[in-house]
């Protein structure tokens, strides 16, 4: 171990005293990810685009403002009703992009494949994420193919990274939301979590719960024109 | 199976008819590889800038010329001597970057972590990204991570993704090499790749081989400045 590793190990009292092992909700999204987020990732990298803690970079380049994201995708089962992995890996990356008010253009496809998968899966996986892009609207340019041995990956994993230009000059950030603001649900809550666990867990329900994975970016786009007052 | 699978099963001699299902040589970067690339890939996501076959992407907003690029990291082992996979998964991204000219700007990161990683090793190799930003010269602008169960990954996975900007009018290309080309070598060569297998297999030579991993983007950028003649 060195240094560096020392002082923060050190200075951490959740969740480095209570386990010096990564865990299982490190990766969930919730009070660990943010943990790890504040105590290792932030005073590490330190910088203003980290701190904003929002799903996607908003950086300049030559005065264009560009958002820039990157997301990993692990599910299991990796087919799942209403969806599959990669069409969950375009619409994520691309609602990312969305969150900022980007008008998402080009992703990236990263592939971590384990041995064994079937090229069939493989292909059906491509196929999904081919249509995703094209009613997204985005274009897939550049990829990467690593394969893992046998019992060390899981099947498949996709990273999606993605580039989209802000079209707005306004600042959409979760930094900006006030208590009192009103929240817009695109759709009932939990459908995809719960689509992917029963058929994970085996559960039957009386009617087959169907991932509501989608695309949201033509639906932001008309929430900035709506608010914009036809302002650029 | 989908139509679409079946098609593509049906149209593609190798690797699909010698094997069904993923091998490890279909990442290693060589037949396999491309075969997947020219057979699955290419005629799904037919598009000029997949076509060039390059290490990255440029792609062009407002006027701007990006290069976008993308690649994970799976090494084994992830401490090796010379380096690690947190400096490996900079240095390359930045390198893909340099190498169409551009000049790399902003990378993410995305970390797929397997249940029961030390944090002490993580916390090495993030510090190690950082040291490996600043001396490249790059900003760490946004990440994910996830977290697997123990055994369905292999210690630590790193994808980074990475925007540079194209300050010349060149266009750098695998596909503009032609027979009689020079080929420039930054260093000796297998060094990186003799240095990880050593450490994997337990191979002892009378000195130790290190990796030469190094961010190349400086070094390329005075190459342009060459051959440049001053302009832009």
């Amino acid at each position: 171990m060195d240094e560096d590793s020392l002082m923060l190990l050190g200075s951490c009292p959740v969740p480095f005293q209570d386990s010096t092992k990564v865990l299982l909700g490190h990766g969930s999204g919730g009070k660990l990810t943010a943990d790890l987020i504040e105590q290792l990732f932030l005073p590490t990298f330190r910088n203003p685009y980290l701190e904003k803690l929002d799903d996607q970079a908003v950086v300049a380049v030559d005065g264009v403002r560009l958002a820039f994201t990157t997301d990993s995708y692990v599910v299991t089962p990796i087919f799942f009703p209403g969806g599959d992995i990669g069409q969950l890996a375009v619409h994520g990356t691309v609602n990312d992009l969305a969150m900022s008010g980007a008008r998402p253009l080009y992703l990236s496809a990263a592939f971590i494949l384990e041995e064994g998968l079937p090229l069939a899966d493989l292909a059906r996986i491509v196929a999904s994420m081919r249509d995703a892009c094209a009613t997204a609207g985005v274009v897939l340019v550049t990829g990467d193919t690593k394969v893992v041995n046998r019992g060390s990956g899981d099947r498949i994993f996709i990273n999606t990274s993605g580039v989209g230009r802000i079209e707005h000059t306004r600042v959409i950030s979760a930094d900006q939301v006030r208590a009192g603001d009103r929240v817009i649900l695109s759709g009932t809550i939990a459908d995809h979590g719960m689509a992917v666990m029963s058929k994970r867990e085996g559960l039957e329900f009386e009617t087959e719960i169907m991932s509501d994975t989608a695309p949201l970016n033509s639906l932001v786009q008309i929430l900035g024109a709506d608010n914009n007052g036809g302002q650029p």
